[in-house]
């Protein structure tokens, strides 16, 4: 599992038993269960945000962590801090093969430029001034511009605290809003990292595997201004001081035990519409796997004799595979399940009972027959631009969001499209002036003619004409033809300079006009129709907020009426979820999954090279039985991961696991990948999580990293 | 697991719970374990060698089978038939990819030259004919003469009845000997094998592994002379009628039932001497592994641009992984172990029961020193020698063994050397005429010179003098020189050629020393020194086996002495295993195994190709549930193999496995590669066998290959 695309997450979900991501203050809601299950602790301690423990629980932004020490340690997957162990290796101090330990504060290195840490101080329920009376009359575009208004107007009075970022998170379909308030740390150190033969051993072979052997962890610092502000990195930060911090658990876990994560889990589809499912399952995934196939095999393909060039794509290679495996896995799953006729099923049964009663008849029939054909709207543009996305050079696409930054820019800031604000400019132009780490032309041209070929076959009327015209696509091309048409496009442009593109950032529209840089000339040309087609989608997605919303308020309703919890889909917010440790009674065929793999199975994994390359003194202190205090008492040696049965997605990586206590006993960093279909359909038979565990990583760090700097710092000595 | 090396074992055994592979007639022995186990025959029915059902049960000569029908049908394993399968294969038929199944008799193929069927009629207890008074007395050289005497004679005067093939073998270290006759089938024929995609699905892969989902069946059929006599290959040759066939279980096995597999083990080492121990696997299974690691390269590397060279390799190639991951998961085992010390232990306490008595001191003390002294001396040749047993270019080991059967042709039948007998030369010559089909001079020469650069740079004290003069190897020889050495030698002779070498079988010792051929030349330079070494070996030996034996003597009257039984180790000689059906608590680091693995499996391991290539009607079938009466009522599908507690080794491959009342429900042909080390130390933790399910072969053959004529045949319908 790799870091989650942080996407608006509009759905919800609804409870039963050994499923869901609750919101905090929801736990209440639930403490039969979370008793049943094993909490020591009263449920009304996990409300509080600002209070132990949920106060140590941060979001590193795709990825969720903790504060495990007073002087602002924190806790994280080895996958999300990856990023920032490369960009500080170099050929003389490979730091991904050979990890990263600083011994000192001063030790200490950057992340990676834009690393954040967000601790979240504040959630508030604004459904009332998102959705205000005046809003609720509203239809179409004009319905999702005054939605937009409220938030920027929110957010915009949330930041005035410097320092902080908000944001405005949508729940239960639309239905309700919450205004989120972080403190955004922006000086953010890389502490430590066990070399990539611990922290990703076993590779994209193992990703979504089980047995599992990955010391997937790593720790950055959180620093602020010696007045404890968030500030930009500077040599007179100083670490911050969290005001809660995660115990160390003193005693193992066992199979069975209670077990709970706290994190950011991104997105989750569990109460999508029948159309939804079928178009996903039956079109989107296939066609999206599909093109995956072919991105992985062009780029390998067109860097395997460079290895310069083959770096830079190593991210988009990881990060294809990862979706690739994902995705698949959910087809795999997919076919051989009834869950397209269940939720037909379900959805069958909704509409009976809205219709069984003339109040509920009036307030919701409409709007549940309207969303499915809106719905299959979206679905067919959907369709329709699946190739164009494929097929627009990187840096065209930089141009038309230079040019878009440029007409944003002439207007007040309040009054700017969401994403082109003061508050993201930062962000815009870290992206923006940073392509050359990620591009090369070749590769780039390549992977785009693969895909600008199959829009080109499509008829005139699948096609955009702006963007044929500023392409030069016209009907009967050959592949030729689009090669020609493309090395002449980018013959044309400068936009490979970072300095060139650097200077467009600071550019007014009429010099956008009056350029001949071709990626330019494409962007000012496509301009006109690409607002038009945004209004039209703003004008679609504006009808289906109206009317999801009440579908997903009549479902609520439903499901509320049968005595029924519910919880809101995952939407990359803080939650909170619970289980046990647990193995599992059916594994590969001819196999179960016990709970836990051991250091055994590291060695037994071991080749020295690739994906399963274990550190020589590692594998020495395993054979040498160095173990000290880690062995667990049934296992009789350190154990590596464990399997429970957390209801985790993309976005928990990195989430803190706590026992019954609250104390902290390891990391959340996978889930396997038959159960990835509970993204969409909860599978309690397969649903695993897996997590490192704290004895492997404390093991690990006292008798072949020797960080004891860290473990006295974290209180484990 | 694959064929095994037939070798003469000459130790024995002692029987603790979960393991024995008992000689039928040792069963009563064991009644009460037996009966315990859940056998609900009487042991007795299983003594007599030529009632059911140990009459059904026959010998490939490395591999075991039974008669499955009165039609003369015999089941055995796929990689027991693969050669077979092989040579009718032609690239517009593909049998090997495609499978094959005859639907009548006239369609069965040829078995590959030299396929055999032995049928055991009679075993005899032969020691005091070959150890005779006056064999007692003597030593050396002298006493292997004599035994080789004796046994040549039992030998020839069995084979007297036309169409038998008599063995002696050596039990218990050489204190017993048993005459075993058997009937020996030469007219076999290939009647069905599933597609490759199915008998060696998991290919070199999935070998020694669990989970493992191999369809390891295939039939051949035995033909005799219509008077019911062996006889080579006619069309009117008839289905050898079989007094005893196997019945197919109408039950399927379930995990806890009892199962006992009946055949032919090839070798066991399990109470060898600690510093046997030491010697293998210290020195020389390293050294086998290291070796073999070298020889698959070069042959990959010699082979990789010539697909027919390749193809003439394939056997070797097979063979050599085989070996090579068996040698090397026992060497993973014993690094783990405490094996020698505890062997170590158990030798100490031998002689510690031996001197503790005057009349045993005086009887077995001697002989117990002595014949550690004997083994070091042998060790110390095997080092010695082992670069020069790869060093030896293939046709100069033609040449060397045409020459010695030139002159032993020149004595009485009788005098001649084991080996070169006329019951001898029918194999002899099928191996010298047919040596291009598994021969490439360029290959051959890469594997030479990587060995012979290896032994010339020893010390000359270290190498043969016969052997440097002939090849010209002198003390500090480049890699250059050698290989220029070697181009002379392969320019220099014709052996190459087929008609070439059958030619030299006819010819005379004097032809021979007057022969220009560089291979022939060097062969005949060789012999005087080589017939030296013999002598001096066979001294060695005769002092080995007068003290082993003598030493095993001792130390099975030790275990009388504490009640235990005693089998002897395997020696390609039938036997039977009992256990039940069990899966492991411990299989891969974090999952256990269960017994049985299913068509799920299969479905999951499928790649469309390559070692997992299900055929595409098998998984249609799968995916259609069409199991027919097939399905396990706990598993809810069709099972393909389970795992079982039996005690087998390689020779076992194609073993019938049957149940508490003697009915067959699968085949045996594989162990797992943590359990190999049994093969010297038994582990009843580990060992496990695994059993393609009868349910399964019937399955395939019914719904998938369609093989209604052999499922009517064996009373399957």
């Amino acid at each position: 599992m790799k870091k989650s695309l942080i996407a608006l997450a509009i759905l919800s979900n609804f409870a039963h038993a050994d499923e869901g991501m609750w919101m905090p203050q929801q736990l209440p809601q639930v403490a039969k269960e979370l008793k049943a299950a094993g909490l020591k602790l009263d449920p009304t301690t996990l409300t509080k945000l600002t209070e132990f423990p949920m106060g140590a629980i941060v979001s590193l932004g795709g990825c969720s962590a903790s504060f495990v020490s007073p002087q602002g340690l924190v806790a994280t997957n080895h996958h999300c801090v990856y990023n920032s162990v490369a960009v500080n290796s170099t050929k003389e101090r490979d730091l991904l093969a050979n990890g990263f330990l600083a011994k000192t504060f001063a030790e200490e290195l950057p992340a990676a430029p834009g690393s954040r840490i967000f601790v979240t101080s504040a959630v508030t329920n604004v459904s009332d001034k998102i959705i205000t009376a005046d809003v609720a009359k509203l239809q179409g575009k004009a319905r999702i511009d005054a939605i937009e208004k409220n938030q920027k107007k929110l957010v915009a009075e949330c930041e005035k605290e410097a320092g902080f970022r908000c944001t405005v998170s949508s729940y239960y379909g639309g239905l309700e809003f919450y205004l989120i308030k972080q403190l955004e740390i922006r000086d953010v150190r890389l502490v430590h990292a066990p070399p990539a033969g611990v922290g990703k051993f076993g590779g994209d072979t193992d990703n979504w595997m089980w047995p599992r052997h990955t010391g997937d962890y790593g720790f950055y610092r959180a620093y602020v201004s010696k007045d404890g502000k968030a500030a930009d990195f500077s040599k007179d930060n100083v670490p911050y001081q969290p005001k809660h911090v995660l115990k160390l658990a003193k005693d193992g876990l066992k199979e069975g035990d209670f077990v709970m994560a706290l994190g950011y889990p991104g997105r989750t589809n569990r109460h999508r519409l029948p159309s939804e499912v079928a178009f996903t399952f039956d079109w989107n995934y296939p066609a999206f796997v599909k093109a995956s196939g072919e991105t992985l095999a062009i780029i390998a393909r067109e860097t395997k004799d460079n290895k310069d060039v083959a770096l830079k794509y190593a991210g988009q290679v990881a990060g294809v595979n990862n979706y690739y495996k994902n995705r698949q896995g959910m087809l795999d799953s997919y076919a051989g399940s009834d869950f397209l006729a269940r939720k037909t099923a379900e959805h069958e049964a909704l509409k009976t009972w809205v219709n069984a009663n003339a109040a509920r008849k009036a307030e919701f029939a409409g709007d549940i027959e309207q969303v499915e054909k809106l719905i299959a709207e979206r679905d067919a543009d959907t369709k329709r631009d699946f190739f164009l996305g494929y097929a627009q050079p990187r840096l065209l696409n930089t141009a038309r969001s230079l040019y878009r930054l440029s007409n944003e820019s002439t207007k007040a800031d309040t009054e700017r499209k969401s994403g082109y604000q003061s508050r993201d400019l930062p962000r815009l132009e870290a992206g923006i002036t940073s392509v050359e780490r990620t591009y090369d032309e070749k590769v780039d041209k390549a992977l785009v003619l693969n895909s600008l070929a199959k829009y080109a076959a499509q008829p005139a009327a699948q096609r955009r004409a702006s963007f044929d015209a500023a392409i030069g696509i016209k009907d009967g091309m050959s592949q030729a033809d689009l090669s020609a048409a493309l090395d002449k496009l980018y013959a044309g442009s400068k936009l490979a300079d970072k300095a060139e593109r650097a200077a467009w950032l600071k550019r007014t529209p009429a010099e956008f006009q009056a350029s001949k840089d071709s990626f330019i000339q494409a962007a000012v040309a496509m301009y006109p129709d690409s607002l038009k087609n945004e209004a039209e989608d703003e004008e679609l997605a504006g009808k289906i907020q109206q009317a999801y919303a009440n579908y997903m308020k009549a479902k609520i309703a439903f499901m509320k009426s049968k005595g029924q919890a519910v919880y809101p889909d995952a939407n990359s917010t803080l939650r909170v979820t619970f289980g046990r440790v647990a193995g599992r009674d059916h594994g590969a065929d001819g196999t179960t999954w016990t709970a836990f793999t051991t250091v055994n199975g590291v060695v037994a994994k071991a080749t020295g090279q690739g994906e399963f390359n274990a550190p020589a003194n590692q594998l020495a202190a395993i054979k040498a039985k160095d173990f000290g205090k880690f062995v667990d008492p049934k296992l009789k040696t350190v154990p590596v991961d464990y399997l429970a049965t957390l209801d985790i997605t993309g976005g928990n990586s990195g989430s803190a696991a706590l026992n019954s206590k609250g104390e902290f006993i390891g990391l959340a960093f996978d889930g396997t990948l038959d159960s990835i279909i509970s993204d969409w359909d909860y599978n309690k038979a397969n649903t695993r999580s897996i997590q490192v565990d704290l004895r492997y990583m404390l093991w690990n760090m006292k008798h072949v990293d020797h960080a004891d700097n860290l473990l006295k710092e974290m209180g484990a000595e």
